[in-house]
């Protein structure tokens, strides 16, 4: 059966050990997972989270599992939605440069939901993130660029196999069910990019870490599938993509991993606009451009840019997070892109309004997606131009562990207790010597007199 | 905003009243009503529904929602799914021949979950079927054959938006919101063909009624989505299908009606073997060839046929549904295509197998998927010929009231008594005229001393 990558690749996740992982693989892991646990909390006290939580929680079976920074407990399959949601409403997750997954959140949210509920030691926690991250990206990669180009949410319909790949290890299943995991995980496969810009962007992941989760339950008692999920000629790589190869899902398998190329995202938006923020926010501490006085703003980006976030008119908050005039705005503005700058406020602030009329954007086959061409003209026609090659935060310009505790802190303060995070930041870093991992599900709840923590937190 | 297709069925589906649909049509939605309860509670005692209860039993919220015909009480959001698979499991429910959509199965597994729950009146539940039905049909319409010939699971993918709208019409979305519920179906739209001949196939419109529910409930408390589900560069058509014709959701929209093309199952198989069984059996009526004495079969098919169900090999017995070797078999030694004909027992028969191994198939563009052309030769030369111009079950050759009847009654009885039979037989032909149409999901209950009735029911 060495012809069916379906099976390779479930055989992969059978059969690996954590002693087999690299070492630098397993710490990676461990900031992919601080990373996503920070997001979780930021994102835990948005009204997409609040509106979800209120249609599922009057559905949720025994309250055994914990959504993360949320006091309302839950079934392990709705919490694994909810952790979703919260994860990734924010935009500020974890990217793979290579195919534009966003990978820890189906995989982080399925796997702290089920920790939540059931023991798993902190070293099982981690081999089943690296080995459901690896699913997820592998896939991806096969099928990347005409899956994301046909208007698939990749991160989505891939993170549904991370999922399947990362609970399936947890519950030990047999390759067999594996096979059937991923095909009950092909089938459930889902998530369009004509939502991005609305509160359905994060309900798309979510639904894949649960729907995942349900595919490695499902197989764990033999609920059967069909067995070349990924290149049966109706399996996910045909039916979503018009070119893929098959190949890069076994290619190096079990010596190469995608967590080394990582990367985490500096900006609480859309990955392609980072550039535009990075260089607009260095013109601005460069040269102190006084906004009312900037007449023009020239963009040059790759065309991929124009394609995604080519929105001007910002009916809501979370439409700026897809803005190219918006980025620009924020960084000229205000030399960052935090929470803060893609809020409702931000949107109706008059002066990033003002710059975002002032825009001008071309697509430009020469720049890559990790560049911008800026040129500000200013009313009295000097001109701030700069370009910028490598856009902060990609592989080449990595967070250090000190900014991703940092960008921590900024996200986890808004749900929880100054200690409180501390002590997570901690548990994060030594997840791997935890007896159990569901200790850091649990520790992020809210105390119930804490309320949404925000003073306690100052 | 007349340019939107999304948005001119969201505001058919909310402005729509009853007393606006035609007679004719609200009949042959009672008649579609029969058919699907009766392939649900045919399904009720098949192994796939076993283990999808025995996986989300232990996460079902507050039992207030029913599953057809069987004991176990869930919420409502996973007895949709496990109607689903109930009543799909069989491959006996109803086709729309103009786009192999079964369109009962996800609308009538999350209505009948709903009203299980809540008061909903027996027109109102007839009239939101009717709609329901009617958006994924015009959906179907709009993407076919593209998006299946592409390998989706039509069934599945247009059915979550008539599940959105069925459920949203009894909640009583806003237009606006009924676009949003189109977005979040379109979001979770999935399923693919290569899951054909296993227990993920049934699993499939299961999930598409309980996403469908989903999406509904969250447009409700206003959880956004992109608002332009259908025909949005990103939407459901473009990404799904290669050709499409948005032109056939709104054309005719409150006029014409897809329910008056519904066609009902006389085999409990896939239907484009439904003329080899029609056609088989009308020899062995005729001719009483000795199936001992057969040495070849000669099929002459449509195309599509053997893309479908060119396996001769069968494993499981699933897959028997989908052989068109296993049709001409049945049909020429059993002259029939019940339930009892895709069982393991079926599969492993030897009189069965060996016709198996005699059928030779060619696919031929001048035969439409409603014919075959058969040719049995005996081994003492003697052939018998016969060329099926119109299968029985198409929309010119219905099945009668009576006929629908009888074919509840065979499946019924798997799991109820007769008297419970007949009296949500007769529920069904007046549901319209019932102060709660929840009172015949309630009705379909095994009592608690029946158990699985089989014994009762002879």
């Amino acid at each position: 059966m060495s012809d069916s990558p379906t099976r390779a690749l479930a055989s992969f996740v059978t059969q690996s050990t954590y002693d087999s992982i690299p070492g630098d693989v397993q710490f990676e892991a461990k900031r992919a997972i601080l990373n996503y646990l920070g997001c979780a909390l930021g994102g835990s006290i948005e009204p997409a989270l609040d509106k979800a939580i209120e249609v599922f929680l009057p559905f949720s079976g025994p309250a055994h599992a914990s959504v993360l920074g949320r006091q309302e407990m839950f079934d392990e399959m709705n919490a694994a939605l909810l952790n979703g949601v919260g994860s990734h409403v924010h935009e500020y997750d974890d990217t793979l440069p290579q195919n534009y997954i966003h990978p820890s959140v189906p995989v982080g949210s399925a796997l702290f939901a089920y920790a939540s509920a059931h023991p798993v030691s902190g070293r099982d926690f981690v081999h089943a993130f690296i080995l459901g991250f690896e699913v997820e990206s592998r896939i991806g990669d096969a099928v990347y660029p005409a899956h994301y180009d046909a208007g698939w949410h990749i991160t989505s319909t891939t993170g549904v196999f991370g999922a399947a790949a990362a609970i399936g290890k947890l519950l030990g299943l047999s390759t067999e069910q594996m096979v059937w995991a991923f095909g009950l995980a092909a089938t459930q496969a889902a998530g369009i990019r004509e939502m991005f810009g609305s509160m359905a962007k994060s309900f798309q992941p979510g639904r894949a870490a649960q729907n995942g989760l349900t595919a490695a339950r499902l197989a764990a008692v033999d609920f059967t599938a069909g067995e070349r999920a990924l290149e049966g000629p109706r399996g996910f790589a045909p039916v979503t993509a018009s070119h893929y190869d098959l190949n890069r899902i076994t290619d190096g398998l079990g010596v190469e991993f995608a967590l080394r190329a990582n990367a985490y995202k500096p900006y609480a938006c859309g990955l392609v606009v980072h550039p535009t923020i990075d260089g607009c926010s260095q013109i601005r501490e460069r040269d102190r451009p006084d906004p009312m006085q900037i007449g023009s703003i020239e963009l040059k980006v790759a065309p991929l840019v124009l394609d995604l976030c080519n929105k001007r008119e910002l009916k809501r908050a979370l439409q700026s997070k897809y803005s190219i005039f918006h980025a620009a705005a924020i960084g000229l503005v205000r030399g960052k892109g935090g929470l803060q700058e893609f809020t409702e406020e931000a949107v109706a602030d008059p002066v990033l309004s003002r710059l975002r009329d002032r825009v001008q954007v071309s697509g430009d086959d020469k720049v890559t997606e990790d560049q911008v061409d800026i040129k500000v003209t200013m009313a009295d026609g000097t001109v701030h131009a700069l370009f910028v090659e490598q856009s902060l935060g990609n592989i080449h310009r990595h967070l250090s562990n000190d900014q991703l505790d940092e960008k921590f802190r900024d996200q986890a303060v808004l749900a929880l207790p100054k200690a409180q995070v501390e002590k997570l930041i901690a548990d994060c870093w030594m997840i791997d010597e935890l007896g159990d991992a569901g200790e850091i599900a649990r520790g992020s709840r809210p105390s119930a007199d804490a309320g949404r923590a925000a003073g306690d937190a100052q």
